[in-house]
């Protein structure tokens, strides 16, 4: 086996053929900030519409999209617990003045886990083991919490302050009555967002791994708690229930096991490993999803995130992460179970009504106390003002009057005092046809940067004459690549060279992505295009002027076949997968 | 003609429908920020994707891609020119403290044209005319400049500002010289960017017209300009030098002149209108492309911008306007001959080399002097550290000792003054092949959310009994709708809503985006796809059981035709232009 390091060609091949590089580098550069160029453009759109075919397309509608802004104002992010809760502890060397993740420092210099220590318990762990700076060995501050957002001022005013959001997810909490209103008017609803986001983060040091501005995809799936295990059950097909997935349970990470176990999504349920089946069915379909791109299973776990290890936010947490060289176990997406906390803040913060009405399978009788004003009585005190004090009484519901007449013993309209024996009141019995409720909420949640990096990882192959990246068909940055065997400026190198632009120029027009490429040997642009995932080469040569014919090489096989110009293009479809046979769709759903 | 508010009826539509709304609405909304729901989402990326098609795709591989961050370190803006230039001219008002833009004031209360005036001149027009709040009646302050910029810190310390970027040009700037390495290596070289950007507008009140927070989708075009004459030629088709635009001339703006006048490119060319040739070319592919959007071409000029109106970056502006019932013309896109502006600043500010070589067609002599040390008089001056004299000089190019002998008259190494005696000075002849420039740029930059504002309004469509969009297919948010004609929960009706949700199922197995809906009458539903521009919507109903037929309802005609179940999916292809005919392309490209 190739011992290359691949974390390291992969930094080459992203500079040199324009996948990713570091951002501002004419000026120093700025750490956590990363450009991507023309292939990596293409292979992170290819990732993003994928993913909306994935998880939003072949949902059934029951999963729609949305686009909120980056830039919130702060009461959203105080009412999410943002604010308050989205920081890391920082520590500054009183000699060189930089600043470090205090948790970072403790971990490197000692081997202790401290991810989750208060500032105190880090401070004691700095003291006891001597914790210094690492760039010049100087003393360190006490750890404080710094705050990870980037903040901002929105409009020429001051005091209206804002940040970028650091998860896009607030913006579907904030709209989930307009968006449950234009799009489904039922739950389950779940509402897919694909969008930058900021996070700023201390001393970003691990590449494509930790981002100051990065995007995620991201689902919020709203559902009834109540009715959450009879709606789930026709989601819960035969084929998903039998899924494996690895998983290291909080449980067994409590006991020191460190490594996953296989479970099926029928067990995480029925064990209640899981805190609601909606999790574990998009603990699946995300497993799945992630299979789909050419990662294989066993590189896939499910890591539970221990309680000082979770968002504030969540009940349960499970990171989904992928195995690299590089890094260990990366994670590359986030299931938290949300409950009900973020629409119950914003409800608190906003005073708008987030809550949902669940209608009973029956109506039910209950026993309410009403009151009536009673006009006879009221004229005693009222005198002439009868009509004005019956009229504003009519605009104030029964249970305020309820209420107060319980509390204070009085109701007071236009300065007179209405005491109990101004009203009739009475018992009743009301049919009620459901209620009102604040629904639950899971949310997948994916890093597209991470999924771009573990995907190019997985897809590296090392040959004895070639690197190249064996990227799954559907993300390749190109469709196919052009090539004409021999270029010149006279004869018959200049025709096939025309008609090799010609070819590229007809395939773009029918909708593929086309590589073109004239510089080199032939076997040299063969390696360029192998390099960069492109997985057909067609090749224009001589013969190609006598018979109208060109050959077709496959990325990973090297093997070549000659087809007729007239059917390459159908061809190209059939090897790519883009032919859907209609036929075959209609019989699999019964349609004929 | 129906005399109903385009304007109102989307805003209605918008928010009805989950195209777009104010944001965070809970907490009584943010002006400037925006939502786009499903649908709104659904068009956007239409428009996008085919953008990028348009401008990308189909350039042959002279336009290439590239990501680049929102956040940008301060330098880069420093340099940009955008810290001390991207302002507006507010006021105050020193009563109830409201913040304005004073130009706009001025406009408004007196009618003056005020864009582009200095803070003095808007306070000498405020005090003549009396000029005072527009809310309260109070007095205003003398306008100052307001940045336009988000500012934030990236990182944990003090003293790292940075901006939200306000164009994705910068990026392309910036990374110019890696992208030209990595990509095609010569020039012409277009850099294409879609992206988020920001601008802290003073007080946006016009819905999408004016946003805090929208995507550009821009190409920086750099090109040698003593070759443009030559290699735009290549691209000046006859088609396109016929091609006609609405351009009103900054010539005819001075005489009063309102209306724009059509020239041929060829005109805008040969009359020096545009100075660039590149930059008609441009103007003519964007024309081009807001026609294949839609928008009829007597609805779309060219409005050359005025040296008060330009940004300070460009020697030419045009704005490309399109004509709208609510704002008139709206400016959709700009047109800016940036020279070397900006790759000459950044030079300047990070001191990278951002030149291109520009090879000769013939090698040129050219007489230089060079001087070369000479060894036995050094070795009176310098003794024994002769050998690091010589080793230090062998590190000062010839160039150097030549400034630094006519300027100082003497070179100082190692603490010895070494003068002219101490070198041999030679006239010489060399061959050069070529030279270092800086390229000149063309930047057209496009706003997604007033072309998707300008293309819902051209859409619109009002009939006696129903309104709806006639979106060009291509940008629909959905390619098709399925209906069952009844719905019920058993016998016939159900059969038909089951073999319905199965046929919308299949059709997005193949790849189609579909609408479902099964509420309300069949009437009904055709009206609320119609409302959202959906192109073709197939029906259920009671002949599909008998003989496997559905139809297909066109939304502009209203017409049906009845097809197979197995005939479905090409026929729609057909309808939706998404069948490319192959032997039809190769034909066009005599490739056959």
């Amino acid at each position: 086996m190739d011992k290359r390091d691949k974390y390291g060609v992969l930094i080459d091949i992203g500079r040199r053929r324009g996948l990713f590089w570091p951002s501002y580098e004419i000026y120093g550069g700025v750490a956590g900030l990363y450009d991507y160029g023309h292939v990596g453009v293409a292979i992170k759109r290819s990732l993003m519409e994928n993913w909306v075919k994935y998880f939003v397309d072949r949902r059934d509608g029951v999963i729609v999209e949305l686009e909120s802004p980056i830039i919130t104002p702060r009461i959203v992010l105080q009412a999410s617990g943002h604010e308050e809760n989205f920081t890391d502890p920082i520590t500054e060397c009183t000699k060189c003045g930089r600043v470090f993740r205090a948790d970072h420092l403790v971990e490197e210099q000692t081997g202790i886990h401290a991810e989750g220590m208060s500032m105190d318990q880090l401070w004691e762990v700095m003291k006891k083991h001597g914790v210094k700076c690492p760039v010049c060995g100087g003393e360190l501050t006490k750890p404080k919490p710094a705050l990870l957002l980037f903040k901002t001022e929105i409009g020429p005013y001051k005091g209206s302050p804002g940040y970028l959001r650091p998860e896009t997810a607030q913006g579907m909490f904030v709209s989930f009555k307009q968006v449950l209103n234009t799009a489904r008017n039922k739950l389950p609803l779940g509402i897919a967002q694909i969008g930058k986001v900021g996070r700023n983060e201390i001393s970003p040091r691990q590449g494509l791994m930790r981002l100051r501005e990065f995007t995620i995809m991201e689902i919020e799936f709203f559902f009834d708690p109540d009715k959450a295990d009879e709606e789930v059950r026709k989601y819960l097909t035969k084929e998903i229930l039998e899924y494996k997935v690895n998983v290291l349970t909080g449980v067994d990470k409590k006991k020191g096991v460190e490594e996953a176990k296989p479970y099926t999504i029928k067990e995480l349920i029925d064990k209640r490993i899981v805190t609601s089946p909606w999790m574990a069915y998009w603990m699946a379909i995300g497993n799945k999803y992630l299979e789909s791109l050419g990662i294989p299973s066993q590189k896939i776990r499910f890591d539970e995130k221990l309680p000082e290890e979770k968002a504030h936010y969540s009940l349960q947490t499970f990171d989904q992460e992928v195995h690299t060289e590089k890094y260990g176990w990366v994670e590359v997406a986030g299931y938290s179970y949300r409950t009900t906390y973020d629409l119950g803040r914003h409800m608190k913060y906003s005073g708008a009504d987030l809550t949902v009405f669940r209608r009973y399978s029956e109506p039910r009788i209950v026993e309410k106390i009403k009151v009536y004003p009673n006009p006879s009585r009221i004229r005693e005190i009222a005198g002439k003002d009868l009509s004005i004090v019956m009229k504003n009484l009519s605009k104030i519901p029964s249970e305020e009057l309820v209420e107060k007449l319980e509390m204070q013993g009085y109701v007071e309209v236009e300065g007179y005092k209405l005491g109990k024996d101004a009203f009739y009141i009475k018992k009743v019995r009301e049919k009620i046809h459901g209620e009102k409720f604040i629904p639950h909420v899971v949310e997948p949640s994916f890093g597209l940067e991470r999924i771009f990096y573990v995907v190019l990882e997985n897809s590296l192959v090392f040959e004895e004459d070639r690197t190249y990246l064996r990227l799954d068909k559907k993300l390749a940055p190109y469709h196919v690549a052009v090539y004409p065997l021999v270029t010149g400026s006279t004869g018959k190198p200049s025709m096939i060279a025309e008609k090799a632009r010609l070819l590229a120029r007809a395939l773009r027009i029918a909708g593929l992505r086309v590589f073109y490429d004239e510089e080199g040997s032939i076997g040299r642009r063969y390696m360029r295009g192998d390099e960069i995932g492109i997985p057909y080469a067609v090749t224009v040569d001589y013969q190609t002027l006598e018979d109208s014919t060109v050959t077709i090489r496959d990325r990973d096989t090297r093997k070549q076949e000659r087809v007729k110009i007239i059917e390459l293009y159908g061809r190209l479809l059939e090897l790519l997968g883009l032919a859907h046979d209609w036929k075959d769709i209609i019989q699999r759903y019964s349609l004929i």
